[in-house]
Formats: structure tokens, sequence, C-alpha cells
């Protein structure tokens, strides 16, 4: 409290950055950061524990920007606060290879928590760094050792609050009694169309109430620093509910357009910038200028989240000498690697053990595995006993009050809620100290797509175990049975998706997924049993493509996924009894990874020479790449009995048959034939 | 009012030919049917106006099970009810081919408004018949003519609850005070993880209040049918909001497992089978039984739909005599025919044209067909000023309480809400009175993955007017920028993608989407000015490929589409001049109606003997399938002005020339180029 002019001055100042960078840039958005300056600035110089010089204090209070396009509000305060964000970064704010890009982008910017901008997204990464603040505090925090007791902050402005994802995550936020998320609710009463009344006119206050959170309202946003502070204050010591601050303000405050959409998404014209400027009493002929007594006043802030750090420090080496493994094991997950030795859980399969669901045999491995690395921490979308993502020990993440679980628990129950799983991964997996995992069918993963697609640009390491993988599924029909998702999802960079065809293959894409710190995964399983193929390794698989079956002077190469490839392998001795051709079996669980490889390595398995067939129960959009003809479903499934679809749509050994001898005889006649690894250039990554 | 043991005969015969049928099929889901019945038959027999020979009546209440799992509860009521399910069809439930599948299917399924199961959906579809309703009400309806009053039903249980589809639907709905509107919650508090005290538990009837929802709670909803009959009647009697009624029921009523969620997805045992019929009162020995009585009781309430439907026709007669052209009108909308002539006001181009975004050609094909077609209903989700969906006369669809449109009015405010946006029109084309469009950034049309799925399968003709589609988009950067988005719609089957190059293909891309009865559409349109081009015609576009840029004796053809043509063309030129070497053009705008062309046609286009380059500023996955070598974008984009971001990639006449001229270099000692149209087989459709 006490708050001076300089306060007002850092509040202009900021405000005026973000008039001056958008201006600059000819691009953006000024009115989210000059309505929200007041609160941000309160929130960042007078609340937030955090050490400007050292962004990766476990313990730091977490600030995401939910309405990312107000991304200049951040810059402007990461600067202002001493991040390493200078005001030559904040010049070329929307600038190709800038540290300032249109959106904010973690792995770019040094103080971004997670990337931010698709709406909805920030709101639920936050409740995703609150999960795993709570868990780890029912981890590692021991009697006088409160080592993890950070806050998560947000805010988020009306389109955040209309998306599907935030709705969902608010509502398990309440269900889990989330006390140290703090939510800010820019309520601005404009969207892009213009005035909320037009599209939005719901009481967000009694929704977040009936999910149970608390709610406070600051009716006077643009000006009353003291209530604002005093009702972050209350929200922080609600410590059983999740809470949201509703703030009134004006969006685009001091521009000639304030309270309207034309100050949302343009910059200001230049007699706006002018009398702004002046108004504010600043100097209307100079640009990005922040005082020296504002820096002062941050830099004073920062010192003290440093000294803060320093004290954590000092507590974390008594804790490490009480508490030595629980130390040392906090220590080795915060970079990000797992346990030595872990991979020797892993289960192996030889040829004779029985044919298993790969969804089962995913099960397996988190059986094994879970108690080597601890930091892994999963869930399903409600899904739980078909997904088979728990395993049998494991203590559901819960607030000790439901009677149910506990904070320290390692399974989330996330109910039917996909998108907001995705979302919440990304931010579990920004906090530092767990490795999430999600269960849902295939199909529904789609329903997270917008998250996903974020795992994949910022880099995150969250782990889909999608399951009923294919038409495969049989009864549930085609509501449920995916054509295009392995697709969609092969076509999106940095991500694996895999797609194993027995035991070892599956034990090969967890260890793949848990060892690449920076990509997402989707292991898509199957529902009906698989059997243990011959030539399948760890070792073979984790190169993302491999000869499950080899054979000198082939007449043909096929090659599949998951579940056909067991048929692949039984068409071969149907082609040699019937046809009297030779076909060699391979396997590309994986593309991203197979891709990956030299590229000597990927046409020993797909060679010139001989044609090539892919098969594969779904869209053949993509096969291209690595066959020259392809049999698969460019069309929506069917319901039945598994078997009876496999049968109508032909995937049986006689129908692959079938194709297969229709591509011998259609590449006979050419000579040299050129596998499809050869290419002309390549592409630019 | 008035119940009988006949009604308790009926529920309980609903009841059990739910249990039989998902144990003949071994598969399905009992509990939902067995607990909903009372409800469902209180609906069908005593609420409901429809003629179960005519599903077709335009002014039918409508029924829409969001659980679509329970749809033996459905398959039931149109059986018992008189539609075209015979009891074999109901014994073949889960079966190949059959007319009951694994979740309720409307093209398939006489009776089924729209294709439910993925949760969420159904109930969001229903707000979208709602507002089709209360459109055809606002547009036809005149004094002492009430030709549209039906009401929409939907059940939906904690699932459908949980998903963000149905939250933001929800509070569209309440937005719209949407009075005709009921739906009927199945307070079971089972979900498939157990308990929904697990992850659910927000107040829900305070939520939806929060929404502008009238809320009705009935606590006996296994027995109360008198109870059940009044908080519906309740409900009809509020005009100004739509309502919700929180029933209470006990999912697997009769079974041992009643009350568990043992009874949710899986078949009951046979000894519980037993008990149950024999507790119901039938024939523990018989099988898919229903009594006379209750056939007998649901003929008479059909024969009374049948007789107001008579009425019907005879007011709609009358109304023909005063109001000629607006039945004409509303004769011809519901044949899915558009008017005659209306393609005549598409605009056409030249070259000499000025170069226009294709988001504003868009544009400017609404302002000009909007009058000729008055079934085009669109809107945005809170982007119309980027997403230009709006034609300058358009008026709002709003309550008129709010004084800011009608319900005459075609222009839909969405809000944020992509994904309920997609679920609402597949619900608005299911009425019968609209063709509905919507528009976002194509890169959060994926926000919508779970809806336009359903449009596809269910064959919806539902248009997406996605704007901003591509890195051209600039300075928003990687989290708005599309790369795997076109790809995965490709991969969707029955869905058309189009890219339009310019003016005229942007006309070919409305007149295909609109005349296609049984196919969604999503148009990609640029932010940036595209120039119209040489051999555009609108005839070539309805193609869906074809020659842009001929040559004689070519070396090379470049394949391309929307904003790369042009910069494709430029490339011919450079070509030419720094290598010597010919190039032709193909423009794709449309890989689905490319497909369909006869193969002659379309290897007169890709022909055989030179090689092909494709250029796409996104993913090159499913290139592979028309051209020999692909450049496109297999990363994330970046932050910049439009051009600095398609430099730094190289999406420039003389990085498509280096690409070029590589791709001769590796092609020219193969002897007889096949083209990629070439296919040892055909696939499966």
């Amino acid at each position: 409290m006490g708050y001076t002019d300089v306060d007002k001055l850092a509040i202009n100042a900021i405000r005026l950055l973000a008039v001056d960078a958008t201006f600059k840039s000819n691009s953006g958005h000024p009115g989210a950061p000059m309505g929200m300056a007041p609160v941000a600035h309160v929130l960042f110089n007078k609340i937030m524990r955090y050490n400007p010089k050292n962004s990766a204090w476990i313990n730091r209070d977490r600030f995401v920007l939910s309405n990312g396009h107000a991304c200049m509000l951040q810059y402007a305060l990461l600067h202002i606060a001493g991040y390493k964000i200078s005001m030559d970064d904040i010049k070329a704010f929307r600038s190709i290879d800038s540290i300032t890009p249109g959106h904010p982008e973690a792995h770019d910017t040094d103080g971004v928590e997670v990337t931010t901008g698709p709406l909805g997204q920030g709101f639920s990464n936050a409740v995703g760094l609150a999960i795993a603040q709570h868990h780890a505090a029912g981890e590692f925090n021991k009697p006088g050792f409160e080592l993890i007791n950070n806050y998560t902050y947000t805010f988020l402005g009306d389109g955040c609050h209309m998306e599907g994802v935030a709705s969902e995550a608010a509502s398990l936020a309440g269900h889990l009694q989330l006390g140290n998320l703090i939510a800010i609710y820019d309520d601005n009463h404009i969207s892009i169309d213009g005035d909320t009344n037009c599209a939005f006119t719901e009481d967000v206050a009694l929704r977040f109430k009936a999910y149970g959170w608390h709610v406070e309202v600051v009716e006077d946003g643009d000006n009353d620093l003291e209530g604002i502070e005093a009702a972050i204050k209350k929200c922080q010591a609600v410590k059983d509910k999740p809470s949201m601050i509703k703030l009134r303000t004006t969006i685009g405050f001091g521009s000639l357009l304030e309270g309207t959409h034309g100050v949302h998404g343009a910059p200001l014209k230049v007699d706006d910038i002018k009398q702004v400027k002046t108004k504010f009493g600043f100097n209307p002929e100079q640009s990005f200028v922040v005082p020296q007594e504002v820096y002062d006043m941050y830099n004073k802030h920062g010192a003290e989240g440093a000294a803060a750090e320093k004290e954590w420090e000092q507590l974390f080496e008594k804790y490490g000498q009480q508490y030595k493994s629980e130390a040392a094991d906090l220590k080795r997950r915060l970079t990000g690697d797992l346990p030595e030795g872990w991979e020797k859980n892993l289960p192996v399969y030889s040829p004779s053990d029985a044919a298993v669901a790969s969804r089962k045999l995913s099960e397996i491995v988190l059986q094994k595995i879970h108690a080597a690395v601890p930091e892994l921490m999963g869930g399903s979308a409600d899904l739980t006993g078909s997904n088979l993502t728990r395993w049998k020990e494991a203590v559901d993440f819960q607030p000790p009050s439901l009677g149910i679980g506990d904070w320290s628990g390692r399974y989330i129950r996330y109910g039917v809620r996909e998108h907001a799983m995705g979302a919440i991964m990304n931010g579990l997996a920004a906090y530092g100290t767990v490795i999430p995992y999600g269960g849902t069918f295939l199909n529904f993963v789609s329903y997270a797509a917008g998250a996903i697609r974020l795992s994949a640009l910022s880099q995150v390491r969250a782990i889909w175990v999608a399951t009923h993988d294919s038409i495969g599924l049989g009864e549930d029909g085609p509501t449920h049975q995916p054509i295009e998702t392995l697709t969609h999802f092969r076509a999106l960079p940095n991500c694996m998706v895999w797609r194993p065809a027995d035991g070892n293959e599956t034990s090969a894409a967890y260890y793949v997924a848990l060892t690449s710190k920076h990509t997402p995964s989707i292991i898509a399983l199957s529902r009906q049993n698989l059997p243990q193929l011959e030539n399948s390794t760890i070792g073979h698989a984790i190169k993302g493509g491999y000869a499950v079956h080899e054979a000198e002077k082939a007449d043909i190469t096929l090659v599949s996924t998951g579940s056909e490839v067991g048929i692949c392998v039984d068409a071969v001795k149907y082609l040699k009894e019937k046809h009297n051709l030779t076909a060699r079996v391979v396997s590309i669980p994986c593309f991203e990874v197979f891709d990956a490889q030299p590229k000597e390595y990927r046409l020993s398995i797909l060679p010139d020479g001989i044609p090539s067939l892919s098969v594969e129960v779904m869209s053949t959009m993509g096969w291209e790449k690595y066959t020259h003809e392809q049999f698969g479903l460019n069309r929506f499934g069917a319901s039945g009995a598994y078997l009876d679809v496999y049968k109508k749509f032909e995937f049986t050994p006689e129908g692959i048959s079938k194709r297969a001898v229709a591509t011998v005889e259609f590449w006979k006649d050419v000579p040299n034939i050129r596998s499809p690894i050869n290419r002309a250039f390549q592409q630019l990554i």
C-alpha cells in the first residue's frame, strides 16, 4: 500500500511502451496492455516473488498472460523488471527472429512461462502450473520446510472466458481446490466484434462460484491500486479454493478511443499517441522511454526476489541435509533428466509371448516404470478403465478434504475434459517437477488439437496415451473410429506420433517419449490383442522404422504400423503360397523418429529396386512419402465386431495380398525403381 | 398426467430392449437407457409432437440424444413409436451395416436428427436446432400463422456437461434466450471413472443460471412421472430462456449393479437380466419383447402427431395463399436446392483486375449472393472484422429484447467459441431451413475438429470461412500460423478443403460448397492481397484443379494453391530467364473435388513425362500423391511482416526456382516419368 507518483509513472511507462512498440511494428494490440497496466504493475512490483536474474528458480511465482495478444504488456514488464529483454528487443517487437514475437513464446523469451495467444490456453496452463505446485508441495514439503509455496497468477479476458477449454479447466480447478491459483479477469466489456453485450452476457462471477471458486470484484481497475492489492491479498488468504478477481478496466485507457474495440488490435494513430503521452506527462516527441526511477523501483523489487531466492537456497541446503534423497530427486527433476537406469524397467517381449492389446502393454509399462520414474504424473479424461492409464498402487491427486486422495497423488482424474487435459499437461510440464501423460481415445485427442499444437510449438514433453486407435475398436462405430487423426498429428511439426505393433515397440515408444525433453508424443494403442513380432526389439523400434520380416530378393516391401503389422506378416505367407511372391515387412511406428535417421539407414529399410505398399486402416495421406502404393481407409469406418469390420474393409492377409499383387504388377516394367526416400532437395527445418 | 400401468410397462419394455440388445451384441451401454427410460417415455409419449410416418415434417419437435452412447434408448423409442426401425434392426444393434450402429448416425437411421456420441456435440447441435427454429419462426411466421413453433429437447449426462464445447454452446444459448430449447440432464452421479465426486463437483444448476438459463430440478427421475411432466411443462412456459431440468436418476435402474459404473458400458450378466425381467414382470426366458398395449399407446400418440401435421399442412396451404413467395421459399429450402439462377450473382474477375486478399474476395461473394440465397445464415467466432463474414445490410440474429437485432437476423455473433460454432452449424444445417457458414482464423478451425468430423460423417453442408490461412498472416506469428491444418482436414473423409488463389477460384469455392448438399467445406483465405490469374475461371476451378499457366514441352509442372500460385507464376519467368527452363503451373484449390474428376482429366493436368513440384507454405504431407517433389514448411512459422516471413522461408520466385532446378536435375535420368496420378489399384470408398 502507499502508492506514489512513481507507481503511476511506472504504469504509464508500461502503457506507452505498448503504444510505441505496436506503432513501430505497425501491428499488435495496445488496448489490453493500456487497460491492464495498473494491475500488472501492482502484481509485478508489489506482490509477485521472482528473481529476474534467475527465471528458473523453482519456487518463483508464476505469471501467465492468457490473453497473449496483450504480450507487449508482458514484454514491457519483463524488460523493466530486469529479465533478458532489452529495449532493442522491445523495439524489434513482431519482427523476424526477435525474442518479442506477436504472441509470447516460452522457449524464446526469458521469463515467459508458457506460450499463449490461442485463447483459453494460458488460463488452462495456469491450472496445470497450480496443480504441479500443489503436487510438488505435497511431495517435497516437510515440517519446517515449506519448499514449495509459490502462487500462480494469470490474466485473462472475455475471449479466454468464452473458450470451452478454459471452462473445462476452471471446473477442474474448482474441484481440486487449488488455493494457490489466482486469475485476474480483465472485464473490459470489449471483444473484437464490439461490446460483449452482443455475445457474452452470462454472469461470469456466478459461474465461477458454481465451479467452487472464490471471487473478488474490483470496480475501478484503472485507478484503484489499493483495491487491486487488497483483492489479491484476500485471494492469497483463501487456501481451499482458486480465486478469480473480476477487474473492471477501460481498454486502451488514455487513448482517444479508450473503451472501444477500435483500440483492441490496431496501433494508435500519431495524434492519439501525442495526446496520450502529453496526458501522462511524457514527452510527446520521445518514444520507448522508461524513467530511471521506474527501473529503480523494479530493481528494488527484483533484489528482494533475489534475496528471497537466496533464503530459499539456504533452506533447501538444510533440507538436503535432512532429506537427502528428496533433495537429490528434486534437483535431478529440474534438469529434465530421468533417473539413471530407469529404462531397465521397460518390459521386453519375445515372439513366443502371448498376444496382448497395446493399450494393455502400455499399462504394463506404466506399472513397471512408475516407481523408477517418480516424476511421471498421469491421468485420463474419464476413461481410466479403457485407457488403462493407472498403475495399481496409484494414489489420486485430490484435495485431502475429499477423502479420495491427496496432494502428493500422481493420478489425475481429468473428467471428460480432453482439451483442458492437453492444456493442463502443458502447464504441468512447464512447472518443472513432473512429466505429464494423459489418456483418452485417439479419436478424442482431436478435441485437444489446440493444446497439442502448443505442446509442439513450445517444446513440451507431454505424452498422450491414445487408445482405441482405429476401426479395430469395433462396435462403437464411425463416431469413435479415427481416420484422419494420425495424419493430422504427423503433419504437426515437433510432435511424435507412435503406433506400436507389439510389446517391444510399446516399450520403445515410451522410451523415446520420456527421453525427448522437447517434444510431445501421441502413442496410439489398440483395443484388440496384437501378437509379439519376430524381429521386434526396443533397439530396432527406437529408430522409428525397421524390418520386422526380412527377405532376400523380395518382390515387394509391405510397410505398416500397429495392429496391421501382424496382418502383413501373415500376408507374407499368403503371398508366397498363393502367388509365389516374396515380401518383406517393415514397421514404422513413428514417422518423426524414422525421418531423423541417416538417409543410409532409411534406404536400407525402404530400399531402391523393389516396389512398396503401405498398409494402415486409416487415411493413406502421408504414406506416399515412404511407399509407392497405399492401402488404407479414406472413408469412415463401420460399427460391428472388430474382425467383421476388418473383413468388410479387406484388411486381411487376402485383402493385403490382392493389393500387393496389383502393386508388383503395376511396377514390374519400371526399371530401377527408386525408393521414395530419395528426394531432389532437403526440406527447410 | 394420469399415468397407468401401461406407462410403467412401456418404460420397462424400453429398458429391457436396451438390456437385450446390448447383451446380444455383447457391447454397448445399458445403464443410461435404463435410467432415462422414464423421462424418455414421458417425452416421447406425452409431450413431443411428431409424426413417425414422416420424420421430415418441418415443425416436428426435435430430439437429440447428446449422451449418444445411450443410443439403445433412442432406437427402442423410435422402434416403438413407429419409425422405420424394425425389431430385426434392434436385434442387429452394433453389427455391420445395420441401421442401429454403436452411436446414433443421422444419415443412417430414420428419426435420428443428428449424429451423436462424441460428448458435448449433441447438446450443442440442439442449440443449433433451436437457433434455426427461432430464426425460421422469425422469418416465416405471420400474424395468425404460427408455422414454426416446435421445441428442441436434448438429453445429456455428466460427460457432456464436462466438455467445453457444451459450455460454449450453453453460454451462447443463454445469451440468445432460446426459449424453445429444453435440456434434460441425467444427473446420475456416475461417469466412467466412477462417482462424479472424483472430478465433477461443480454446481451445474447454478452454472446454468449464470448462463441465463431457467433450471428445474426433479428429485426422483426413476419414478416421478408426474413430476417429470410438470417440470417439462414449466420449461415450455418459460419463453425468454432456455431451460434445463436436472433429473436425479439411477443408472442401470433395476439391475443388480444399479447406481454403479459397472452398468454403464457393459451388458448385464445373464442372471442379472433374468432378475430384472422378473422384477419388471416380464418373462425372464423371452427377449426383445414389447407388449402390444405399449405399441398401441405409442400408435395413438403417433396418430395424434400425424393429425397435428395434417392440421399444419392445412395451415400452410392457407399461408401459401396469403404469403405466396414465403411459402414457395420455405418449400424450396426444404428440398436443399438453391434458388434458380443464384449463381449468376457470383463475382467474376479478369487478370487486369486489382490484387485482392481472398478473405476480401469472400466478403464480396457474400455481399453479392446474400439476397439471392436467403437461407445463407452466417457468423464469426468474434472475428467479424478480420474474417469479413458480414454483408453490409446484415441484421444480427439476436433476441429482440436486447435491441441489437431480431429473430429473423441472419448474422450470428458466436463469441470466441469455435467448437460450439462448429457443432451449432451442424444443428443449424439439420433443421432444414438454413445453410450455415462460420468464420474464424484457419488455425482455430482446429479447436472445432470434433464438430467438423461430425459434419463430415453426418454429411452436413456447413461452410467454414477460414481466413489468415498461412504464415502470410505475418506478425501474429507461429501461434496463429497454420502448418498442419489443411493436411488434417484434407485427410478427413467427405470434407472439402478449398484454398482459392484468386477471385474466380473464390467464387468457385462458394459455388461448389453451396451446391454440395452432403459435404462440409473449409475455405482457407488469405490476409494478404492476391493477383487475379491468367487462366483462372469459375469453370476451371470447380474441377478442383486446372492449369493456370500452360506451356508446350515443359520441363516441370509447379503445383500450388492459394497465395503461392501467383508466386509460382512469377517463378515461371525467373526459371526461363535464369535457367532456361520451361515451367507450367497448376492450381489445385480443392483436393477432394479434383480427386473426383475422371482420371483422364487429372492426367491432363498432371501429365506423365515431366517431373512436378508442389509449392505450399505449410506441411508437405499429402502432396506426394500429386507431385514428385514437395516444397513446403514442415516446421513452425515466424512472427514478422508477411513479406519478411515469406522471404525467410524462401517462398519467392527465386526460392521456388531453386527447388524446381533441383527437381528437374533429380528426375532427368528417369525415363518415362510416371505421373503420381497413376496408381496400382483403386482405394475403397
